[in-house]
C-alpha cells in the first residue's frame, strides 16, 4: 500500500513535465527536450516498479510490434520483446531473408505492408555509416504517407534500436542506471564520466554507443571526457553536439588521448571498443560493394593498428586512479574481458567481476526504456493512463 | 455511436446469408457458395470497421495458429500474424528446417503433432504444380482422423495461404477492394476486368494469382478477359471453371493474346507476370528431381522466351485505352516496376505511382479476410458472436 | 456441471500430496519425490481436462517463456509453445545464431540478459554427453545469483526439454499415458515394460529417452527390462538409478540382449534406437573438436556395426510373444518405420499402424506436462490456484 503511494507520487510528478512525445518517433536523443528525456526515464521507472509489484501494465488488447534487425542482437531483441509483451503487443519479426523483399521492393512499400495492424516498428540498422538513421527516416516518411492516405489506421511509432548515429535505448537505460545509482539526475551535475575507447581483438564495432553516451550525458551538467588513441575519431558532427550540450548544461567536454589521463578522478568510466570513423567509412563502402577481399584486407590492417593499443585496457591500475578508487564501471555488454572472453580485451577480469552485477542492473533497464518510449508515443496523457493502470490494479500473475 | 449503428446494421444483414463455413477449410473459392463468399467479405469488413473504432474482436483467450510457409512471404506472413493476433491467437511457425521432420516423418503424423492445442493451420505451398492443394487435403484428412480418434480436442481449420491452384486470401482481399471501390458487389456486374500477363525479368512466378482472380471475379457477373502471349496458358481445368462461372453469373469470359486489345474499355486491369503452365510442369519435375543444371537451363530458355514480350508492360499508353483512361490498376504486390525495381517490368513507373495507394489499400484487406475465414470456420453463428463483441465493447487500446 | 465436479474432486485430491516443487527447476525425474511426480501428472491431467471443457487456465497476464533449442525439435518446440500459451506466456526463442553470444559471452551473463521479464527457460541440450545437464545447472546457478543480487525480479524456472541424461517432459508424458491407459499408477505395479534398443538407419540418437524411461518407470513397481545388443550400453550410473528404484518400489530390473527374449509376456514395449554410450563419448569429443573427418569415419563404423542388428525390429512376430499378443507399443516419435520412412527400421509398418493413434495420444500429453511443470514451479499452492481458475470460469473460446 505504501509502495503504491510511492507510485502515485511518481506518477503525480510527471505532470510537471512539458513533452511532445505523443506520436513522435524516438530516433535520436538530441532531438528530444530535457523534459521529454525525463518523461521517458520516469515512465520507465514506473513501469519497472509496477512490474516488480505484480501490477499488469498491459494497455493493448491486441496489436503487433514489428522488429527489423539488420544486425545480430540478443539483449535488444529480448528487451524489445519484453517491452512489447509488457504492454500487450505481439512481436512480429521481419526477417528480410524469409521475405519477398529481395527483388527491389521499395522501403516505402514494405513499411506499409507490415503495418496494417501494427503499433510500433523497432529497427536496428547500425552496419553502414550514413545509412541507419536515413533508413529510419525513410520508413517514417512512408508511414506518414500511408497514414495520411488512409492506408494505415494508426501511424506506427518507430523506436530506434541502434543506428549509425545513436543507440538511444542503450544510452537512456544507462542514464536511468546513473540516476538510480547516484540518486537523481541533479546528483549527476559535476560528475566526471569518461567514455573511453578500449582495446578489443575484434574490429568494426559501431560508433553509436560512444556517440549516444557523450551526446546524452552532456545534457545533465556532467564533465564528459572522451578518450581514444589518435585516429579513432567519432563522427565529428555528433561530437559537436556533445560539446554544445555541455555548454548549455553547464558541464564540460574534453577529448584526450590517454586512458590513464582520462580516468583520473572519474566518477564513471565507460571503456568500450569502436572502429575509427574513417575506417567505418571505408568499411561501409566495401560492404556496399560486396568487396570481401577489400574487407579482409581492411580488417587485417585495422587489427594490426588496434594491436598497438593493447594497453587501452581498463584494469586495477587504472581503477586506482579514479575517484575513491571506485568509479562506477559501465558497459553495454557483452564486454571483451581479458582472460574470460579473449586473451586481451577492454577490461581486466578482476575489474569486470567487481562491477559485473551493476552492469547487469544497467542492462535490466532497457526493456522498460523501450516500453516507456512506446507508452509515451501512444498516450498523449501518459500520467493519466498510468494512474488508471494503478487504479485498475490487474495482477500480472493472477493468483 | 452512429458508426456502431452502422456496425449493427452490417451485422444484421449477415443473417440473410445461408452458409456452411462452420468447421470447413478454406482452400479454393470455387468450392464456396456465393453466400459463403459474401459472408467472408462482410465479416472481414466488419472486423476492419471494429478495429478502426478501437473495438477489440478478441475471441480466443489462448490458442495457437500454426503457419507453414513452404515459400517466402512477407505480406501473407504479416497478414496471417495480424489476423491471428486480432482474434487472440498466437502464431507458431513450423519451420521445416528447424524441425525433425526431415527424416521421412509422414504428413499425417506431423499434422497431428503440431495441433494438440491449435485452432488453425495456415499453409503456403505454391512451388510445385499438382502438389500444394494436394498437400492441404492431406493435412486436412490427417486432422479429420486425429479429431475423430480423440487425439485432437478440436479440428483445426486450414486456411490456404496460396497453393498451386488458388490464392483465396489474395483474391478475396482483391474482391473486397473492388466491392468497396465500386460501392457494392452488384456494381461489379458488367464491369470489365482484365487479368493480363505482364513482362517481368524473373520467371517461374506461380499461377495461383491469375487463376484465383479469374475464377473468383467470374462469379459476380463481370466481363472477365484473360490476356497472355501464346504459350503462357494457365491450368486448363481452372480456366474452364472461370468460363463456367461467367455463364452462370451472366458475365462473359474471353481469352486474348494482346495486352493492348485486352485493356480497351477495361474498368479494372490486373497486369502480372506468371510462368507458362507447361513450363511450371517441367520446373516442378526438375525441382522434385533436384536437377539444378536442368533448372538453370530451363530458366535461361524461359527468360529468353519472356524477353520477346517486353512490350507486355502496362503503361500510360495502354492506360489511355481503358474506360475513361482510368481503369483501376490492381496488383498483389510487389510489382516489378520499370525503372524502380528493374529496367523493364510489369508496369511503368508513372502508372504504378498513380495507383500506388489503391494497391496498398487493396493489400490492407488481407489480414481481415484471413481473420474472417478463421472466424466463420470457428463460429457457427458468426453474426451472433459479432453482435456479442459489439455489446461487450472491449477496447483494443485500453485507455 | 458433473464434469466440473470431477475436476473439483481431482483438484481436491492434490491436497494429499506433499511436494516441494515451488521455485525448483525440473531437470531430472530422479531428483523428484513420488508425490512430486504425481503432482505434476495430476496437474497436467487437470489442465488438459480444463482445456477440453473450454475453461481458460491463463494465469499470466504477460511474461516471457524463453526457449533455447541447441538441437532440432518439432514436438517439444510446439509442446513448449502450447504450454506457455495455455498459461498466458509468450515464447521468446534464443536463437544462438542470431545473437551476439558467439564471441565468448559467458553463460552466466546470457542467462541474466534474457531473464529480466522472463518466467521460464526451457532448454534442449542433448548433443554432447556430459554437457546438457551441466549447462542447465550453470544457467540455474546464474539465475540464482541474478535473483539474489536483485538483477531479476523473479527467479525464472528451468524446464529440461531434453539433456544428455534425462528427457523428463517425454518420460512424464509417457507415464501419464500409461496411467490413463491402465487406469491408475497403482495398476502399473507388476506390469512388464520393455525398453528395447531397435535398429535404425541413422546413428547418434541421444540416450536420454531410454534413460528417462527406465529411471521413471522403475519408480512405480513395474518390471523393467532393458534390452540391447552387447555394446549398446547406456550411462552406467543412470542404469544404476533405475536398478535402485525398482528395489525401492518392489519392482524388478533386468538387462538382456535379445529383443525376442525381452518382449515375452511384456505389457508394454518401447523399441527405440540409440547410440552406444562409448560411441557417444567419442562423438562428443569429435564434435567438440570440430573434427568432421573423424565424425564421418565414426558414423561409417557405427552404421556398419548397427547394420548387424537389423533384426532388432519390433514386428508382428515379436508382438505375438507379448502379453495377449497385444503389448502397448510406445514411442516418442518420429519412429523409423520399415517401408514408411526407411527400408528397415525400428518397427514394422503393420505394428506401427496398429498402435499409431495411441502414440499420438501419448504425444498429446507433453504440452500439459510442461504446463504442469511451470504451474507447480510458480504456485506454491497449486491446488488452490486451480480451484480459483475453476471458480473464475473464464472461457478459452469466448463465445
Amino acid at each position: 500500500m505504501e509502495r503504491n503511494m510511492n507510485l502515485e507520487r511518481q506518477i503525480e510528478r510527471l505532470k510537471e513535465l512539458k513533452t511532445q512525445l505523443y506520436q513522435k518517433d524516438f530516433l535520436l536523443t538530441w532531438e528530444k527536450s530535457e523534459d521529454e528525456l525525463k518523461m521517458v526515464l520516469e515512465v520507465a521507472a514506473i513501469l519497472k516498479n509496477m512490474r516488480e509489484q505484480n501490477i499488469s501494465s498491459k494497455v493493448f488488447d491486441s496489436g503487433l510490434a514489428i522488429s527489423i534487425f539488420r544486425d545480430n542482437s540478443t539483449r535488444t531483441r529480448f528487451s524489445y520483446a519484453s517491452a512489447a509483451n509488457l504492454l500487450g503487443l505481439k512481436v512480429q519479426d521481419l526477417d528480410e531473408k524469409k521475405s519477398q523483399i529481395a527483388h527491389g521492393e521499395t522501403v516505402r512499400e514494405t513499411a506499409n505492408m507490415i503495418s496494417f495492424l501494427s503499433d510500433f516498428i523497432g529497427i536496428r540498422d547500425d552496419m553502414f555509416l550514413g545509412e541507419g538513421h536515413k533508413y529510419m527516416l525513410e520508413v517514417g516518411a512512408a508511414l506518414d504517407d500511408g497514414y495520411k492516405q488512409g492506408v494505415l489506421p494508426v501511424r506506427p511509432g518507430i523506436v530506434n534500436l541502434q543506428c549509425d548515429q545513436d543507440h538511444p535505448t542503450q544510452s537512456m537505460a544507462d542514464l536511468l542506471h546513473l540516476k538510480q545509482h547516484f540518486g537523481s539526475l541533479e546528483a549527476l551535475r559535476g560528475k566526471k564520466i569518461v567514455m573511453s575507447w578500449a582495446y578489443s581483438p575484434s574490429y568494426g564495432k559501431p560508433l553509436s554507443v560512444p556517440q549516444g553516451i557523450i551526446t546524452l550525458m552532456s545534457r545533465f551538467g556532467m564533465d564528459v571526457e572522451l578518450a581514444y588513441p589518435e585516429g579513432y575519431e567519432l563522427i565529428p558532427e555528433i561530437v559537436d553536439i556533445a560539446r554544445r550540450n555541455t555548454k548549455e548544461s553547464d558541464g564540460s567536454f574534453h577529448i584526450s588521448h590517454s586512458m590513464e589521463e582520462a580516468v583520473k578522478d572519474a566518477d564513471i568510466v565507460y571503456p568500450k571498443s569502436w572502429a575509427p570513423f574513417h575506417i567505418m567509412q571505408q568499411r561501409t563502402k566495401l560492404l556496399q560493394q560486396g568487396d570481401s577481399k577489400g574487407l579482409d584486407e581492411l580488417e587485417k590492417a585495422c587489427l594490426a593498428e588496434n594491436a598497438k593499443f593493447k594497453d587501452w585496457e581498463y584494469n586495477e591500475e587504472k581503477m586506482q586512479l579514479t575517484k575513491n578508487q571506485d568509479a562506477l564501471y559501465m558497459h553495454c555488454l557483452p564486454a571483451d574481458i581479458t582472460d574470460v572472453s579473449c586473451a586481451a580485451g577492454e577490461v581486466s577480469k578482476g575489474v569486470f567481476e567487481k562491477y559485473r552485477i551493476p552492469t547487469y542492473v544497467e542492462a535490466g533497464f532497457k526493456p522498460y526504456i523501450i516500453a516507456a518510449m512506446m507508452f509515451t508515443n501512444r498516450f498523449e496523457n501518459a500520467p493519466g493512463v498510468l494512474k488508471k493502470i494503478l487504479e485498475r490494479d490487474t495482477k500480472r500473475v493472477n493468483f
